[in-house]
């Protein structure tokens, strides 16, 4: 039975976004040097849904804590995402974030290094404001979290060069990269507020489960999405030649021809935008899109699992919200 | 009177380093993916006197504490330390660190970008190992003195375009970007042992202090040192345009033709190698040696009434040497 109505919930998801949104703002509102303190801000004022930060306070409420409790944590999180977003963008040479130019191009790349070394100290700083008992494991989560995404960012630069990626090397990529922070956000959420171990686990594998559901969503909205809504080129990670999650699925199923025209994405590092078609054509009839369909419902029924043991009925719902928020962004 | 002879300090400080220097060659052995934990460990086999760890070991002792208690927070430091120099060495465009090839010169800069921030993050792993009680205070001082190092380098940064840079500006600067760590360093070794407020404070104070007599030592020996003992190019700072103590000092006493000289350097961002006599000879002339000498030993000696100040009479003779060893590296 249901508690809380969508209308209910997305009031609750505007409200807590809003007030960490307030507190992004003025974060640096008088901190010196500006030259350090001005592209830190910035970064911070790049919008997105802030569901780092909304882990963390649901994960809080679910239970049984204040959602208060946790703001600096949640503002934690939300730091420290974009610290590795400004340093991503850097490695990758990616001139726009969020339609916006991102920060190694409004200023250069030595600025944004340290604006991005920065945030990860800051994102420290918040944490522990929120802490109060069991702060080493607390703090050990946080770190194990970020220690996981530059080892997923290194498999990710890893498999750009690798020619034979294997699914499951791939599944443990985004697992490290994507879903590793979204379960650190869950789990420390839960413990801050004193969440029993069995409770910090279950929202920890809530986390998991939906990072990971989150991340093939995202592969699959890049080729078989909505370019309006999705906000992103179609098909960029087959121009890029990245081999995600749909474009190793096509090529384990492929023969013949269709495995040579993948196989020269591999070869070429990647195709012309005018070639973006011919592709998906390719993925539609080996039924990739199918495929992938099926291995987030995997994840998103592992996650939805994780919710129905959740007590405080309202949180039950708006984690069940979210999740299929995220995993049906299409379809 | 003295406890311990010169030989028996040096004896200790062999033996204390050595347990860090092993710890630090151990510390990725079975790490993955090699892409990261590889350029992580060539970080760390840079040598160095491995001055920070020390600072937290001998910080310890000082307070009463054994050094075994404080060896993981002293691998913080110095991981935490070869983080800064990594990131450092790219923004400097820097060929060479310690004799070796720089970390982003062996493989490149992206590699190096995130090896930094993931040796970051491990610091924080080490330093909660040998956190007991006061977690969340021990946390803090770390996290302060990581983004004190942020500030002063984005003030150093700023230098390199600012005309007028004051001596007042730059003392802070290297406040922050060379002494905080020194402080930290001693703050965390004396609190995580459970020394007393006041001892504490003692232990930080003196770091500072001496922080700063060595980053204007440093100044001092890039210009007056001896190329094979200081194991640096005689004259890098003019040559680079560093508006470093020495030259700040210079500029203010300087007239007429004089000024004009170093006015120069400020405008062509430096000097020929083949200049670097003339501007010795000017320094000596303005009597800046001995003006930062002054300087040196004001800091010095403050830090020598923190050492005044210890109890445990081994630690004091340590600290003492220490001092001296750090601030007469010539005269």
């Amino acid at each position: 039975m249901e508690i809380m109505n969508e209308q209910q919930i997305e009031k609750f998801y505007r409200s807590e976004v809003s007030i960490i949104e307030k507190k992004l703002r003025t974060a640096f509102i008088n901190s010196e040097p500006k030259s350090l303190y001005d592209p830190c801000a910035y970064a911070l004022e790049s919008g997105g849904k802030r569901l780092r930060p909304f882990l963390v306070i649901i994960s809080a409420k679910a239970v049984g804590g204040k959602t208060k409790n946790v703001y600096n944590a949640a503002l934690a999180v939300e730091i420290l995402h974009n610290f590795t977003l400004i340093h991503d963008d850097i490695m990758d040479n990616a001139d726009k974030r969020r339609g916006r130019a991102s920060l190694h191009k409004v200023y250069d790349a030595n600025t944004a290094i340290l604006a991005g070394d920065n945030l990860m100290a800051v994102s420290y700083k918040y944490l522990t404001k929120d802490c109060k008992k069991n702060v080493p494991e607390i703090v050990d989560h946080f770190t194990q979290g970020i220690i996981e995404i530059c080892e997923g960012q290194s498999y990710d630069k890893d498999f750009e060069l690798k020619k034979n990626v294997t699914i499951e090397e791939y599944l443990t990529m985004i697992e490290k990269k994507t879903a590793a922070l979204a379960e650190m956000c869950c789990c420390i959420g839960a413990k801050i507020v004193g969440g029993s171990k069995s409770e910090v686990n279950n929202m920890a594998e809530y986390g998991r489960n939906l990072g990971m559901a989150f991340q093939l969503q995202d592969d699959l909205l890049d080729i078989f999405g909505d370019e309006k809504e999705f906000g992103k080129k179609v098909g960029g990670d087959l121009i890029e030649g990245k081999k995600t999650y749909l474009f190793l699925k096509a090529l384990e199923k492929a023969i013949g021809e269709d495995k040579k025209l993948l196989q020269k994405v591999i070869k070429n590092k990647g195709i012309r935008p005018n070639e973006v078609n011919k592709y998906k054509s390719l993925y539609s009839r080996l039924n990739v899109f199918e495929e992938t369909k099926k291995e987030i419902r995997k994840y998103s029924k592992n996650a939805l699992k994780c919710v129905s043991k959740v007590k405080d009925s309202e949180s039950k719902d708006i984690l069940s919200w979210l999740t299929h928020k995220l995993v049906d962004r299409i379809n």
